[in-house]
């Protein structure tokens, strides 16, 4: 029997490993300046600030009006599976059959799922630090282990096959990579993508690709892993490039031997995807809905390109220029030995927020931020000022937090 | 390390343990049957046949023009808390605060979060067989044991009190109960909610009551386990009694001390249920919608009030009258002894969709069938006519099934 820490009531040990969010208690803060009348400037918030597009919108309306409001299969809609596939083949001429693709409820849907048919207790699975929390809490919900691996600005933050060959044990059963990444914005190459599928295919593994920001790639053209191997899972969203964040979709394409699997799990917990959601996801891939999505890229790109010289003038440290997603991840270390108390002073005094390192993992975290370009260039322009004067006008202070 | 039984590529071992669902063989062939030309009297289908109300359709509509489609907290909208808070208060005169909601991703979802935050590795949560099949699955899913008791009509099918106390061990750390039950449709008593809930107390566990299809009562008043402790898990959806189940939209009720566990697990596993039905969501307790409500559960009954005595003159065995849910759970023993084979021919021959037993569990199981009055009195009438026929028709083989 597990012990029971502390606590003379049932409470899983999982619940301990799982680390609340700092940027909670920022958002928190956040909110009551804002109730007590202070403006904030938000560079915080891990979602586009663009509602869902009115094609969209529209094809949700319809679908309810229509009362298309009872349960779907399991795997999801036949027409949102096939509409995905054609995406592959006309977007990234890669070709997935639809039997492939999962609809789940959101990407984190796909992620349970795939670390559910994957990964039994005390199994680990390899991952960047930093990377997404949720991902290690996740397999830590399952009872496997997530094996953080600490990667800097020389490996552009991801992992490479050479750190998944080094880390590999014989409990270990999946990588997961991240392109383009949070928090760091960083891609992999198609290059290191093969090299990395080949190692854990060497190693009798499974290679899991976050693509959840796939399209959101400025200077270049979005990729998939697909291109490069049918035995990986990839896990994508609506909520993102589609900006569909609160419908709470997203999808899972699966190696063909997982498909019963993935059914049989989904069914259990999950039932199906949200059908009205379902519905409008149709309308997302419309010529429509996708030349209102490239206009919203093209907004990430003059953010980025705006944020990223102006923080590095102020002294922050981007070391690799970020290719996609819609963060910077900085090393503060020349003005903070504390990423997280510069984030609640900034905020405090400057009324700017932002998400602290630590959030991300533990790798040289107390030396990092994250900053959002998820509101508008104005705002970012009046954010930076601000930081400017927190920078400059407690120079004394700024030496010590 | 686990061992990999019989594949050469990582499948989690949870996966064996998880039965595919036999009605999921049934409703294809019924659909195939379908798009052959049959007509199928659907008898099988646990979801109600009725669209969701139309005032709740239009306020979702109304969310989807304002563009509500971003994130929630993760505990849900603030509003619907409140709104799930006087309904209790004003239907069952219960106070619950708030803060004890939280909604969920389906009850698929508030299952998974009680779960995640009581149960660890190997520890086992007690519950009735014939039951819910998605409640053991979920239990294996976080690598904890399902223990399913049998019980019979001599229980009324549901857990007592005695029946915890006496499975309850060292690894125990919840028991399950569900009322109105998914497959009986039997209620458990005030009295017995209350002397279950006190054993479970004297054994320093927690006890969760499903109450997924409260509301759906029939000859008497709906009730809620709250109304005896504060210290209990209640699930709840809004599938069945609002027919809202394409939406996915579910509540938990959480004890105080575990609502900070509960918002770290759902900041991590859903990030939040979907927005648009949360909006929605919120006129499902207007006078309107509870008015339509009311009606179908009135529908409901006059259709249990037919099915029951028609099934017991065909020589079904039901020796308990369900008062709730849309289900009948038979006894078919005088009629065969492989219920699953019963169900096939049943539906080749007359084109009747019913469930077998085994979808509940292990007791009996290969005598038993669920009857769904999902459909309307006139189909259920047919249904009845083409089940006597069979039953009359084939006397040498019904013998043999």
């Amino acid at each position: 029997m597990t012990e029971r820490r502390h606590h003379d009531y049932p409470l899983a040990g999982r619940i301990d490993d799982i680390a609340p969010f700092h940027v909670m208690d920022i958002l928190a803060r956040a909110r009551d300046l804002e109730a007590a009348g202070r403006d904030v400037v938000h560079m915080e918030i891990g979602e586009p600030d663009f509602s869902t597009p009115p094609a969209v919108i529209a094809a949700g309306i319809d679908a309810l009006r229509k009362g298309y409001t009872h349960y779907t299969p399991a795997l999801g809609l036949w027409e949102l599976r096939r509409a995905i596939a054609d995406y592959y083949a006309r977007r990234f001429a890669v070709q997935v059959p639809a039997e492939r693709i999962v609809v789940t409820p959101g990407a984190s849907g796909a992620l349970l799922l795939a670390l559910g048919v994957l990964a039994d207790r005390d199994q680990q699975v390899l991952m960047a630090d930093p990377g997404y929390p949720c991902n290690r809490h996740f397999v830590r919900f399952l009872e496997g282990r997530a094996r953080s691996i600490a990667v800097g600005s020389e490996q552009r933050y991801q992992l490479t096959a050479d750190l998944i060959d080094k880390h590999w044990d014989e409990t270990t059963v999946a990588a997961l990579v991240a392109t383009p990444a949070n928090p760091t914005g960083t891609l992999v190459t198609a290059g290191e993508i093969q090299a990395m599928a080949q190692v854990v295919r060497r190693r009798g593994g499974v290679l899991l690709v976050d693509e959840i920001y796939q399209g959101l790639v400025y200077g270049q053209d979005s990729f998939t892993a697909l291109a490069h191997g049918d035995d990986m899972f990839v896990i994508n969203s609506f909520s993102k490039y589609f900006c569909m964040t609160g419908w709470r979709l997203g999808w899972l394409v699966v190696p063909e031997r997982y498909i019963d699997a993935v059914n049989r799990l989904a069914q259990n917990i999950f039932l199906a995807a949200s059908t009205p959601a379902q519905y409008a996801a149709l309308a997302a891939f419309s010529p429509e809905a996708l030349a209102v999505h490239e206009q919203r890229r093209e907004e990430f790109r003059r953010r980025r390109d705006y944020l990223l010289p102006a923080l590095r003038q102020l002294g922050f440290h981007i070391p690799v220029t970020p290719d996609g997603a819609f963060y910077l991840y900085a090393d503060a270390s020349a003005l903070t030995d504390d990423s997280h108390r510069f984030a609640l002073q900034l905020l405090e005094r400057e009324t700017v927020a932002i998400t602290p390192g630590i959030d991300f993992g533990a790798h040289r975290a107390a030396q990092h931020l994250r900053f959002a370009y998820t509101t508008s260039l104005p705002r970012l322009q009046l954010g930076v000022e601000r930081i400017a004067r927190f920078l400059a006008g407690t120079p004394a202070d700024s030496q010590g937090v």
